[in-house]
C-alpha cells in the first residue's frame, strides 16, 4: 500500500475526534450522500486533522480511491492513522523532513490522479515543474495565497490545467475567511500568550475578509483597534465601523498585540517590529512566508508561531461548522472538475454559482432558518422595475 | 426668474442651516473647488434640506446654472429661500399639489438642461414621456429604487440618454445604504415614537446594504434583532453575524418594531400586519410605494410616515458627513457627463473608478487618516504572485 | 380653579400623545390600580410632557387630588391642556418668567398638600426656605442632582420632612440612568447636529450610571469613545470594557463631540472649551447649572440646548418603558410616605426593598419574561453554604 | 526540606513560563516590592500554575518563608520544580491522590503558619477540623463560593480566625469575576470542543458578575444569549441589556452551549439535561460541586471539563494581566492580617478600602493612565450639594 505514517497504532483516538467533528458537519455529510465518485482518483493536500479527514471520509464514502498527503508541521499523527485504519491512503507524518514530504507529494502525483485538492497550491506547482500532469482533469485551490501564483501563471499561459477557485466561492470566503480565521487567530494568539484583550491596543494589518473578521472578534473581546490599510475603501469602511485607522508604522509603539492580515510578504517589516514596545506581541492569520520578517526580532517583540499562520501552527484551525462549508465546497469542485474537467480551459475558474447556492441552502436547511419566497406581486415588481 | 418657492423672507434661518452643514462637508468643498462648470445649465431634484443645498451651492460656485425642484413633501421652504437669496433657481414650495409638482419639473426640463441629477429617476421618466430630452448629456440617479426602473427602460430598448449609476458608487453605498440610512432610520423611528430599543424585539426584513445597517443599529442600541431573506447567502451571512433569521410571518407576532429594508413592493403584506401583537410599530428604511400595503392597518399597529421612507419623512435625512460623500459623488457625476455624456451610450453606467477613489482619498484627507503605501519589496511578491 | 395654563384649547393632540404613551406604560397601570389615595392633595413637579403627565392621571385616578407644576423651559403646553380637561389642577406655561415659575410653585406649596413629588428638589428647597412645610408627610425626590443638597441640609439639621430617595430605587437608577439617559442624550445630540457618530471621537466625563450608559450608546452607534474620570475604580472598569480612558483637557483636542454626564458643576471648564478643535460640540447629559461654563465659548465650538439638559431641553427625554419604572417608583413613594411619612426622620429614606422589587416583578410580567425559583436542593445548599 | 513533588528536574521550562507571566504583572511587583514580612511564614493554596507562582515568589522577596499546596489536579509539575528551584516549599504533585492531596494540606498547616492564603477555603475548614489554628494570624479566600461556607460558620459562631473576603475587593471582583472568567471560559469551551459561537445559541445560567462576562463574550464572539435568572433585577437588567431571559428548563431544547455561572449547586439538573437538544454542550463557569448533575448525562449531550470549573481544569485560568490584580489583593491581604490579624474579630471582613484603592491607582499608572483631580470649585459643589 502506498501509505506512510508515523505510528498506525494511534488509530483509536483519531477516530473519536473524527468522529466529534462529524456530528456538527451535516452539510458535507448532505453532499456527500449524493456523489458518485466511483472507480475516480483524488489526491488530497490537507492541513491534517480531525475536520479535514472527514473530507477524506466523505469522497471515500462517495466511492473514489483517496490519496492524502500534509507537510510535517500540519500532520496530527492521530488524524493520520485514524484515516489508515478506515483505508485511505495517507503519505504524511509529523517527523518527515522537507525532502520527505517533497517526496510525499511526488509519490501521491505519480498515482494518475483524477483531480488535485490542494492548499497553498504547492503541489499543483511541484505538479507543473515535475511534468506529473497527465491524466489530471484539473485541481482545486482554497486560499487566497494559493490562488495568488496560479493566476500569475495563468496570465503568462503557464498553467496547464483548470484550477476551481473554490476560495472564491462564497460559502468559503464570507464564512470561512470573516469567522473562522476571524475567531480562530484571536484566540490562538490569547491562548499561546495567556493574555486579554480587554482594554489592550490591538493592531490589524489589513481589512480584507480575515482583517475584518480579526479587527472584529478582537474589538469584540475588549480590544481597542487600529487597523491599517494601503486601500482607500478598505480604509473607509473601517473607519466607519469604528476602528481606528493609521500607517502601520505609527501604530506600533502603542500595540500589544500586531495582526498580519494581508496575506501579502513583507506586511511587517524589521522597521515596524523596532518600533514596538516591550512586551509587543505579533501574529499571522492567514499567512505567507516572510509575512513578517522574523529574521531579526528586537528582545522585547514576540513572533508567535515563528510568524507562521498562528491558528494553524498553534491550534486547531478553523471552527467545525465552518469547515463543514469549506470542504463542502471542495466535495462538489472535485465532483465538478471529474466531470468538467476535461472541456475546461487551462485556467483559474469560479466556482459555478449554482454549486455554491446548493451548498448554502443544505447549511440554511441543517440549521432550520427557513427563507421567505417573492410573492407573484413582487417578481411583477421586480420585472416591471417599479 | 424662473423661481417659485413658498416665503422668500424665510431665508436667513435657512442660510445658516446650510452653513452650519458646510463646516462638516469639506469633501464636497474640495471637490467641487476643482470643477469648471461655466456657463453649464444643470438641474436637481433634491429632497430639499440644508444638506442637498450645499450640492446646489457647489454646483453654481463651479460656474453652473443650477435650477432646483422638489416634491412638496419633501421641500423645506427655509431652505427654497436661502437657495433663491444665493441666486439659485428653486421650483419648489412645501404646500404645492402633485399637479403643481409635476409642473415644477416639466418646467425645468424645458431650460435645456446639460445635465439632470435626479433622485428616484422620477423626472427622468417624466423627461422621455414628455419628450423633453433635447441637448441633455446625461443624468445621474443616486438611488437603488430609481435605477431599477431605467435598467428595465435600458433592457427595453427605451432609455434615450446616458445615466450614471451614482447610487452604485462605492463612496456612496458602502457609506450612505450602511451607515447613513442604518443610523437615521433607527433614530427616526425611535424619535416618533418616544420608545427604546433596549429589550424589544425588532424585524428587519431584508439584509441588504440597508437592511444590514438597520440591523447593527437596532442591535447596537439594544434590540434583539430578527433578520428576514429570500436570498440564501444573506440569510446565512446575518446568521453568522449573530441575527437570528426566520421567515416573516413567523417573525411578525413577536416584533415590537417592524423595518422593511428591502426596496420592493409588497414587502410588509395586509397578512404581516394581521399578525402583528397590539402595539406593534412599522417603519419603512428606504422604501419605495407600496412597500407596507398600508391600505387595511389593524387597529393596534402603528405605520409611521404613512408607509413612506422614515428618515425622509418624519426626519433630515442621512447625516452631514455621509452626505459629503454621495453629494460629492453627484458632483463629479455631473461633471463627467457634461465632458464625456455626448459620446457615451445610452444606458446605465457605472461611476468610473477613478472619480469613486478620488471621493474615497478626499474624505481621507478630511480625517486626517494616513493610509501605508506597498513597499518594493510588496510590489515584487504581488507580480510574482508569490 | 387653581390651575393657570397658556391655551385650554390645545387638549385634543395632548391628549392624543398622553394616551400613546400610557399604551407602553403597563408597570404604571398595574402600580396605580392597587392604590387608594382618596382625599390625599399630592403636588407633582415635573418635566411637563406626555409620559409624566400618565403619573398624574395615575394619582388622580387613585382618588388623589393632584397639583402640577413645571417651569417654562420645560413645559408642553399642549399636555398641559390635556391634563387640565381631565380635571387636574396645572400651573405651568411655556411663557411663564422666572417670577412667574416661582409663584406657581408658591400657590402649590399653599395647597397644605399631603405629599411633595420634586425633580431636582427646587420646590422642596423654596418650601423649607418660605416655612410652607406644615402638614406635610414628605416629599420624593428622583434626581441624583437634586438628592446632593438635601443630603447636606440633613447633614447640617436643617431638613424638616422626610424624604425619599427615589432616585436611589434599583427600578429607578438601573434602567433609568443608563438606558433611558444614555440612549436619550446620544439621540439628542444627534437629532440637533445632523451629525453622525460613526467613525468620530466622543468623549464622555464621568463613568456612573449615565456615562455608562452614554458612553456605551456612543460606542454602539460607531464612535471611538475616550473615558474621563476622577475615580479609580470606574476608570479602571472603563478602560476592561475597551475604552480609552484619559484627562479630560488631554481628549478635548481630538474630541467631535463631548458628553459631560458627571452632574457637577464646573467639569466642563473655558479652558476646556479652549482646547477643543473647530467644530466640536459639547452636551450636557444628566445635568446642573455650570456643568459647562458657557460664559465664554469659543466661536469654532458648540454648547448644545446652552449647556442643559440635552434630553430635557431639546427632545422629549427619556424612552417610554423606562418613564413606566421611574413613574412607578415614584407612583409607591407618594403611597408610601402618605402612610408612613408622618412616623418617619426628616432624613433622606432609600426607597423600601419590597416596593423596588414589586416593581420589578410587575415590570417582568409585563414583558412576560419567566424566572427560575430555586429548588429544595439549592436552597438547602445555599443555607449550609457548600 | 518540608517539599514534595514529582519531578524536580522540570524546572527549566517552569521557570521560563513563569518570567513570561511576570513581565505582565506590574502590579504584584510594585505592590510587593513596599512589603517587609521578613520572618512571616505564609501558607498559600492556589492553583498552581506560572501567574500563580509569581505571588509565592512575591512573598518570598518581600522576606516570608512560603510554603505552598495544591490538588492533584490543578497542580502543574514544571511550575512546581520551578517554586522550589527558588527556594520555595512545595506540597503538591499531578499524580497525588485525595489522600496525599489532604496530608499535603495538613503537613502545610503543621507549620505554624502566620497566615493562610486559601481558594475555596479547603483549608481553612481544614484547620479547623483538625485543630490546626494555633498562631494563625487569619486567612483570605477570594472566592465567592469559599467564603458562602465561612460565612456560614461565622454565622454558627464556629469560626475561630479572621477572614479578609478577597473575593469582596473591588480590585477583584469587578475585573476577574466579569473579564478573567468570563473571557477564559468562553475560550476554554470552544477550545475543548472545536466550535465556533457566530450564529448559535448560548444559554448562561446566572447574571451575577461571572455570568455577565460570559454572557457579553459569548455575545461578542455571535452568539444569540439567553440568561435565566432567579432574581428580578438582574433578569431585567438583562433583558435591558439585550438579552432573552427565560426560565432554563424552557430554553434548553433550542442551546447549543450551556454555561452554569450561578456558583450554586444543582443548577443543572438532570431534567435540564434531558431536555438538551444531540449536540449540546454544557460548561461549568466558576463553579462548585454538583453544579451540573453529572450522576446521568444523557447520549447526545456532552459535559465538558466533568463538569469542573471550565477554565481551570480545562485551560490555563484567567488571563494575566487580571490575575495581576487579584494576586497583589493577596499580597496586600497577607500584609493586612501579618499586622492587624491578631486584633481583629474571629468574622469575615471585607478588604480594607484604602489597600483596594492602592492596587487600582498602581494598575492605573502601569496602564499609564491619568486621572482627573477634581478643582477647587468642584469641591466646593459637591460639599454644598448645588
Amino acid at each position: 500500500m502506498l501509505t506512510e505514517i508515523r505510528d498506525a497504532s494511534l488509530h483509536a483516538r483519531g477516530r473519536e475526534r473524527i468522529a466529534w467533528a462529524r456530528r456538527f458537519m451535516p452539510v458535507l455529510g448532505a453532499v456527500a450522500g449524493e456523489l458518485d465518485l466511483t472507480g475516480r482518483r483524488v489526491g488530497l493536500v490537507l492541513v491534517l486533522e480531525p475536520k479535514t479527514a472527514n473530507l477524506a471520509l466523505a469522497l471515500r464514502d462517495a466511492g473514489a480511491e483517496v490519496v492524502v498527503t500534509c507537510p510535517a508541521g500540519e500532520t496530527d499523527d492521530e488524524t493520520a492513522a485514524a484515516l489508515v485504519s478506515e483505508g485511505v491512503a495517507v503519505l504524511a507524518r509529523s517527523d518527515a523532513s522537507p525532502e520527505q514530504d517533497r517526496d510525499f507529494a511526488l509519490r501521491m502525483l505519480r498515482q494518475r490522479l483524477d483531480v488535485l485538492v490542494d492548499d497553498g497550491s504547492r503541489v499543483v506547482r511541484l505538479a507543473h515543474a515535475a511534468g506529473l500532469l497527465d491524466g489530471l482533469a484539473g485541481a482545486a485551490e482554497e486560499t487566497t495565497s494559493g490562488l495568488r501564483p496560479l493566476r500569475v501563471m495563468a496570465d503568462r499561459g503557464e498553467l496547464r490545467i483548470p484550477v476551481l477557485a473554490v476560495n472564491d466561492a462564497r460559502s468559503k470566503y464570507l464564512f470561512d475567511n470573516v469567522h473562522g480565521t476571524g475567531q480562530s487567530c484571536v484566540m490562538a494568539a490569547l491562548d499561546l500568550t495567556g493574555l486579554q484583550l480587554a482594554g489592550t491596543v490591538c493592531v490589524v494589518a489589513g481589512y480584507g475578509y480575515v482583517g475584518q473578521g480579526v479587527a472584529r472578534y478582537a474589538r469584540a473581546l475588549g480590544a481597542r483597534v487600529i487597523v491599517t490599510e494601503v486601500e482607500p475603501f478598505a480604509a473607509l469602511r473601517a473607519h466607519h465601523e469604528g476602528f481606528e485607522v493609521r500607517p502601520l508604522l505609527d501604530a506600533c509603539p502603542e500595540a500589544a498585540l500586531v495582526f498580519s492580515a494581508t496575506g501579502v510578504a513583507h506586511t511587517i517589516t524589521r522597521e515596524h517590529l523596532g518600533a514596538m514596545s516591550p512586551g509587543a506581541v505579533v501574529a499571522v492569520a492567514g499567512g505567507v512566508p516572510e509575512e513578517v520578517e522574523t529574521g531579526d526580532v528586537p528582545p522585547g517583540v514576540t513572533v508567535l508561531a515563528d510568524g507562521e499562520c498562528v491558528n494553524c501552527a498553534a491550534a486547531e484551525g478553523n471552527p467545525i461548522e465552518i469547515m463543514d462549508l469549506s470542504l463542502s465546497v471542495q466535495a462538489l469542485a472535485v465532483d465538478h472538475l471529474v466531470t468538467h474537467g476535461p472541456a475546461m480551459a487551462a485556467a483559474v475558474h469560479p466556482m459555478p454559482g449554482e454549486l455554491d447556492e446548493r451548498i448554502a441552502r443544505l447549511k440554511l436547511r441543517a440549521l432550520g432558518i427557513g427563507l421567505d419566497v417573492p410573492s407573484a406581486l413582487q417578481r411583477e415588481f421586480l420585472e416591471r422595475g417599479l
